[in-house]
């Protein structure tokens, strides 16, 4: 398969769905709108959002039923980088080359925007005119397989970890605390929520969950290996933000070249995962053998 | 009728159900549970979960069905009071009399004290365990009744007109917006859920959405009164701080005997909303006039 083509194709399914179900910028207060989609519209890849078409594929179910589960996710996961961005957690002027949402709309509208944005996922989850396909216990699976992923057991209490570890020394397992809920849990509950709305057995769940589970670690491993590499090729001048506020990552702890060795072992654990699956796994296979190779 | 033992039993019954649902101060990592509790229990008067499990009586439905509903509401008002009180929006130190959240746990973790509320609603309104005796496609019509009111639509919007709106002349028409959006959107939408979850008819809906919208007004009417109130006594002593930001209140647009006026009229529109229910709606009656009478 053309993964790249299938990616682009993805990608736009997605941005065509989130441009509908989203409400405009002129939907009063214009102020709030503005500010969701302006980070929304940020020229993210839609990994999350894809990983859940992916799944529902992977087990046989309709893409069209997830798509409103697919934007959710992507909702949720800007809404959290908005919120990272804040003076009082990253402090981050920019995100993808662009000003953050604070920067531009003010702190007050930034978090109004994100909490907007959090509650709009659950809006959509629940809309009534869409995924009639789905039963609705189906549904409800889906929608607690996606809070609790975003919640204090999940993103957020990776993020206050997060937040608490910042400028001290992290162990091994701290670390992972921090990677496994701030990134991997919403990648693991994309895929499960995924399987879910497409049917999944009960073999199928756990077999993606657990692919879901890997992939994350490994997409949070190789951004770390980015970011360090990133910096290595800019040496000399700014200096990198992590390394200023102590960020623990990966290649800190356990070196760059232990850190491309876990993550590609964590790739093959992924693809074990998928061993019972047919060629309708195929895009989660490929999807998983992209990460490793990833340059941004 | 006893309004005041009805309202102290029906207290207690959130109460239990917050503290049994609602992850332990100890629940890893503890420093966002300690966060979320510190605010989930101080002391509120749990106004929206009881009105919920009133409508559900009013319809003949049954409110241990009702009660996760009424729990998430109370999550969500608590949310959105601690993201109201961050230094970025109405920079308050205190509230019913202790110090705010970001005041105690400082402000990164306050804003993902609120983000964690938020999403434990949606936890909460998903679980399997609960509500076992109500149809899936209520359980997810009632999700998308507090979605919406409480998102950029609802009371995300209000606040954001709020924060627009310091220190600006505002005219009836916004601050009515505010007040509807702000506080008057979660309280209508606890009255239409719980009947939803009770099972009503789709007159008795309108009905009771009906009564609940005015009864938010009114709700929020009375508010501005006795916060005017408590400046009046105070008089001479420290400036009031709604006035010092040019906050818009009813007193300061239509005066205190209008507003007085106003907030009469719709207690008595939302008596009129139930007229055609039996003495199953005595409670949501009771609680329609106990709003004028209240003194805090």
């Amino acid at each position: 398969m053309n993964l790249k083509a299938y990616l682009r194709q993805r990608q736009q399914l997605v941005d065509e769905a989130l441009e509908r179900w989203v409400p405009g910028e002129k939907v009063f207060p214009p102020q709030v709108h503005e500010a969701m989609r302006y980070s929304l519209f940020a020229g993210g890849k839609r990994l999350r959002p894809i990983l859940a078409l992916a799944a529902t594929e992977a087990v046989g179910g309709r893409i069209a039923d997830t798509l409103p589960l697919a934007c959710s996710l992507e909702l949720i996961h800007t809404y959290s980088l908005i919120h990272d961005d804040l003076p009082s957690m990253d402090n981050d002027d920019f995100r993808r080359g662009r000003p953050t949402s604070h920067k531009v709309f003010g702190e007050a509208l930034a978090i109004l925007a994100g909490d907007a944005l959090l509650t709009e996922a659950f809006i959509l989850l629940a809309r009534r005119d869409l995924m009639k396909g789905v039963p609705p216990p189906r549904r409800l699976r889906a929608i607690g397989e996606v809070a609790r992923a975003a919640g204090s057991a999940g993103m957020v209490g990776g993020q206050v970890m997060d937040i608490l570890a910042q400028g001290k020394e992290v162990t091994k397992e701290v670390l992972e605390y921090i990677h496994g809920h701030k990134t991997g849990a919403l990648i693991s509950a994309s895929v499960g929520a995924g399987a879910i709305l497409g049917g999944a057995s009960v073999k199928e769940y756990k077999d993606l969950r657990g692919y879901g589970e890997k992939v994350g670690l490994a997409y949070q491993i190789i951004d770390d290996l980015l970011d360090v590499q990133g910096e290595m090729k800019r040496l000399g001048k700014a200096v990198r933000k992590d390394h200023l506020q102590k960020k623990a990552t990966y290649p800190a702890l356990i070196g760059l070249e232990e850190s491309r060795r876990q993550a590609n072992d964590l790739v093959e654990g992924a693809l074990a995962c998928l061993q019972s699956f047919s060629r309708r796994a195929n895009p989660l296979r490929e999807i998983a053998k992209y990460i490793l190779k990833r340059k941004n």
